[in-house]
């Protein structure tokens, strides 16, 4: 069940909440990618102390590694990581499709060589759907083809059309397996059409005219290019069907980013940019203006470089506003310690900093949309 | 303070407890090495959650980097670390002497380059003393030659000699600096003599004649050739001073190590082992036989290999027995996962099992004692 709970009277944001079979999240959410099962770095108890109240896994990569078939055995993915709240994952579109020149797409899905291996999987819309309902995920996302933003606009007709023809296929094994399991997982479709503002528009219409749980809107732009992607948004609002939650595939390279899109009518997003930055020596800084809803901070991009020999007795902590566990408990001195010294603790220490800091700004949104 | 709390009637084994600045610990003890100032994956809430009591850093380390000065500046290791539980270091020793070709000996001390920037570092007694005491650790090491093995008698009596000449200077420094700072930090000797017998037990009774809070035995045997080590151990009980703890300095390579000198009468020991094997896939299973004194199980050394593919789906603990928070929450299937995926989540989890087993297993031995 999906309810909006406040709309902004400043910006188009909202509160919603989203109720999956592992209970209730509450958006705007960023969701952290748990690609391989586990949070780079971060057990699920650690996930849960971040303030995260969903996270994602990737199909593509549970497929290769250990294998949907092991995770299914197990009693599914929630029972092998240990975490017990949401988990939604993408249907692998995005990974195979990255592989470039190692797929071949047909009317029927994608072939495409393991990197791992060298052995050849077959997927097909249905195939995707069966993976994502083993690996026994609440959120499971459409088969589509991600599309590459040097599309021709006849190229990106084809690719739209076949995707949203992915998606009829998609739904009707989705439905077929929740029926046949008993199961009560929700499903969402993606929108594609690239750089294109009428197939987008016709792309939008023609999921939010299907029985989806939920909007996404995907494509190699989205989270990439935001200036782009905030012209899509603008684009898409009006068309946004206002009783589902949408979804922006790969935006929140940056806190900024993730309120960017929020306050343009997005509800959910995931990168995996704050794990990643954070492992490089990166750590999120800056408090969120109320006004221009624009991050601020002494620090170039927000970011704190935690090799700077300037940090090398600094006893403050990462960010004096920031509530987490490594902010009240270790410094910037120990934490540039640990990051020059290459030990793992740096990397669960940085990257559990920067994912509660990313919630902690969206929690501080969603006062002020509370508090209008 | 130290107190003989029980002593077993079965073994040599004794509980005891030291009071430190830091509070007190029970023996017989494992000391984790937290090495540069993190004990390899786990924070120091990490730490406190496997049980240790105390942990090691090491000089040499915090010498080169990031520099005993800052942590002088920082307020202390404690503070640095946000770690409150007592702190040994080493003096330095080990790690100079195992540079060899880049250290030379003089009566005054040990000249030596850095690994890391090749700067030339002269370390006195004096000197090891002043950089513990700048750590502001709660029991501060001697600084002595590690001796080799291969030493002939005529060496190993030059090494021993020069070992308790700088044993006095150490002792000096030490008061001085105690005195000079307001500090109670404790202050162990430690007992040279390579393999020979005669230069073992004469080293225990100057070692002994000393105002030292505790008596190390150390060397390149001590830990590395365990038949030695029981043997040099039974060598030197009967010369143990009952009221100072007794610590085998590197002992720890298998928990069985840990209780083959725990029930020859030691009370404290440390060692990098457990944590290391853990990196490499190694986690440690089994009972402590109550009779025999072994540690029994149905793994080959009792030890797990992790990343064996017969536990994929293995819903099972590492350990039945272990009461840790890893074997708690999460099981082999997983924790396999996390390893053939390479992830830091991997080594904190594994590193974590295996301190805790330790100290499990101490506690265990504890438990028979207090029960004879």
């Amino acid at each position: 069940m999906f309810k909006v709970l406040k709309k902004s009277k400043k910006t188009k944001a909202r509160i919603t909440s989203l109720s999956t079979a592992h209970g209730k999240i509450q958006t705007p959410i960023f969701m952290p990618p748990a690609t391989r099962g586990f949070l780079k770095s971060l057990d699920s108890i650690d996930i849960n102390n971040t303030n995260s109240q969903i996270v994602l896994v990737n199909t593509y990569h549970m497929l290769l590694k250990p294998g949907d078939k092991y995770i299914k055995k197990y009693g599914g993915i929630h029972s092998f990581m240990n975490y017990s709240k949401p988990i939604l994952s993408d249907s692998g579109g995005f990974q195979i499709f990255s592989l470039k020149k190692m797929v071949k797409i047909t009317e029927d899905g994608a072939l495409f060589k393991s990197p791992i291996d060298g052995t050849e999987h077959f997927i097909t819309p249905e195939k995707s759907i069966q993976i994502q309902h083993n690996l026994g995920v609440d959120i499971v996302m459409a088969f589509d083809e991600c599309m590459q933003d040097s599309y021709t606009k006849e190229e990106a007709i084809i690719s739209t059309q076949r995707t949203y023809r992915w998606l009829d296929r998609c739904i009707k094994e989705h439905k077929k397996l929740n029926k046949k399991n008993k199961t009560s997982r929700l499903f969402f479709g993606i929108v594609q059409g690239g750089l294109f503002k009428d197939l987008r528009i016709e792309g939008l219409n023609i999921v939010a005219s299907k029985d989806v749980d939920g909007i996404a809107i995907g494509g190699e732009t989205i989270g990439n290019n935001m200036e782009k992607t905030k012209e899509i948004l603008e684009w898409l609002y009006p068309y946004f069907p206002k009783n589902k939650p949408i979804y922006t595939m790969g935006v929140g390279g940056s806190p900024q980013d993730m309120i960017d899109v929020s306050i343009r009518g997005v509800d959910m997003f995931d990168c995996v940019a704050p794990a990643r930055i954070a492992r490089h020596g990166n750590l999120l800084v800056g408090k969120l203006n109320k006004k221009t809803f624009k991050i601020e901070s002494n620090f170039k991009d927000n970011r704190l470089r935690i090799s700077n020999q300037e940090f090398i007795s600094d006893k403050k902590p990462v960010e004096k506003n920031c509530n987490c566990f490594v902010c009240k408990n270790y410094s910037r001195a120990y934490l540039r310690h640990l990051f020059i010294s290459k030990d793992p603790l740096y990397s669960r220490l940085a990257t559990f900093h920067n994912i509660s800091y990313c919630q902690q700004i969206l929690n501080e949104l969603k006062e002020n949309i509370k508090n209008e």
